[in-house]
């Protein structure tokens, strides 16, 4: 995998950048859809493709080996040919959703013994595991197995647990490097920063990570449950150990506020669920601000649900998809995941447009006011 | 709406035609596919159209009246205006869905009294609101209103209802006459057919229907409940008296075997929410039999859902789509629906092509075998 920077802006230190994997190009700063099971919920891949912009998107490692199953997808050839969508493909390394299990999961120096959220049977993943399904999967970017804390863990908690994601880091690297891929086309492996809200432990896991000199560095543990000036604090402080000839990817975030926010610290890479999972509940963001389209006052407005919409989706009116979210109709559920994924793809590309332009930092002082208004 | 017969084949009642709309043409045999509150459930107008290749779709005045309403359906322009689907727009009239509703409806010579499956609210259909109500739709064909009699209705009861709709059809026809399309296009409406499961009832009601003239004719209280063969029969007993220059429409027909039953015995249109919510389910209807692709037989099978399908979904793997259904994804429901109405459209698009070329029977008797068996 290769990065090479393109732009930069001086007073910001957003970049932009061309990232190159087996499976085509990335134009960063990029926002890549979740596809957790392999899908992105309600989208074709076509769509994905042709109409919303994607260039890469997520799976969940957690959620593809307990179903469909690491063996089903060997058979497949991997996950591109499973669900048909041919980018690029990064897979999150299950450590932030076995975190999530709570109670029915439990961490050892080993790895991470859980319960299956499907029928309750018991797994454990280590990290050699992690990499072995990561394989298996076929993702372009592999990320490493980590301990996430949560957001309100305390010290000598976060530092234990740092050391132990270190730990881990190692035994993923020494997997990863003793083992090949399997369907032709080359992987990487991504190291992640925990740390928790420790400026000094954020620091010292950034310090660490680029000793590993990987083809790009995630920051993870974040959007938690913490503040979103702590967050953006976070992300300052590891940007500035991490290399500048890297991508780095920003785990798990967040609203197009907080997109445009990152990139401004310097992220390339992002990922969440709120476009489609928002979507679904009928909450859309545009350029205009975000729309409750459940809201009485769009029952009559037959105006198109985005004038300035890049889906063909915008071209539905907001009265309609009201009224479809309203009568709980699937198509809905589709309509405002594809506008808002479209969204996202488009606030990606206008912001590396306007780095390249070199008026990035102006352009977004206006869009962060804009994009905060309930319309 | 005007109506060219262009096919005929000796030996079957199977028959080819036009019909004209002021939203264009309509190829018979034809199979619309059901959007009941406005919306094919799952799929965009845009898929429709180009995808599935359907020239006509439903709407239910029932669910329409309740949600959206008119006011906001008349505020759009009507319902093509509403959910962008620019094609031809046949409305049930209700009576079907009111006599669903069971025990919370009271049918008396005035109309239907029914209580609202959304909020419990009372509300009066007459032959004249029905009317009024697909005039505000803006549906290109309307139905009339009538009463469905149970499967089981005994003949004494089948015979008073069958004068109860054919008093409240010569309402609506007064009603339809003394008002005016609301949208700049032709509207028409289609008397109902109705007489249970007594040959003579319907006899009987094919003769009254012709009385009117009307530009179609349909056969309603047909697949709810009695053995197939009876519905057959009843289809060939009305066709025999229905005009051979004028569309017949069977509403609520069938699985694919139905449908090409169907065709045989000289229907021209039929509706089913089969294809979609059988879809939903994981049942997939294709050219070489039924698959339940929730049996675990698929788990590994990577090949296309349907070698020979006429959509772009047909392309996904067996495999992924069975993991998407067992999964609850969304995705799946819309795979499986998008696949199995264009199967429909496939259909009766080859029937019509074959009754062109004239050998629609031949090819009907092939088929229907090859669609029962369970892959």
């Amino acid at each position: 995998m290769e990065f090479k920077l393109t732009a930069t802006e001086s007073g910001s230190r957003a970049r932009a950048g061309i990232i190159s994997t087996g499976h085509g190009q990335i134009e960063t700063p990029i926002f890549m859809p979740v596809g957790t099971t392999g899908s992105v919920k309600g989208i074709h891949a076509r769509d994905l493709k042709e109409d919303i912009g994607a260039q890469i998107i997520l799976g969940n490692t957690y959620h593809l080996y307990l179903r469909p199953g690491v063996s089903v997808l060997e058979a497949a050839g991997g996950l591109h040919k499973f669900n048909s969508w041919d980018g690029p493909i990064l897979t999150d390394s299950g450590g932030y959703q076995v975190f999530s299990l709570g109670d029915i999961r439990k961490i050892t120096e080993d790895g991470a013994r859980f319960q299956s959220h499907i029928d309750g049977s018991y797994h454990l993943f280590s990290p050699e595991k992690v990499v072995d399904i990561q394989r298996s999967i076929g993702a372009d970017i592999i990320m490493a197995f980590d301990e996430c804390t949560p957001g309100d863990a305390d010290f000598d908690y976060a530092r234990k647990s740092l050391e132990l994601t270190q730990r881990w880091l190692d035994r993923c690297f020494a997997q990863f490097d003793k083992t090949e891929p399997k369907y032709g086309y080359p992987q990487t492996l991504f190291p992640i920063v925990q740390g928790n809200t420790y400026p000094e432990l954020r620091k010292q896991a950034a310090i660490h990570v680029k000793t590993f000199d990987a083809d790009g560095y995630a920051i993870g543990g974040l959007s938690v449950g913490e503040p979103e000036e702590v967050m953006y604090e976070m992300t300052e402080v590891v940007n500035a150990e991490l290399p500048e000839n890297k991508p780095r990817y920003l785990m798990g975030v967040g609203n197009p506020v907080n997109i445009l926010e990152s990139i401004d610290r310097g992220v390339d890479m992002l990922d969440c669920v709120m476009p489609t999972r928002n979507g679904r509940n009928g909450m859309l963001f545009t350029s205009e601000g975000i729309i409750n389209i459940r809201n009485k006052k769009w029952a009559n407005d037959h105006s198109p649900i985005d004038e300035n919409g890049a889906s063909f989706v915008d071209r539905y009116s907001k009265a309609y998809l009201r009224h479809l979210i309203i009568s709980n109709e699937m198509l809905g559920a589709q309509i405002a995941s594809q506008h808002n994924l479209a969204f996202y793809l488009w606030l990606v590309r206008t912001a590396r447009q306007k780095i390249t332009e070199g008026n990035f930092k102006s352009w977004k002082s206006n869009m962060v006011e804009q994009l905060k208004i309930r319309l």
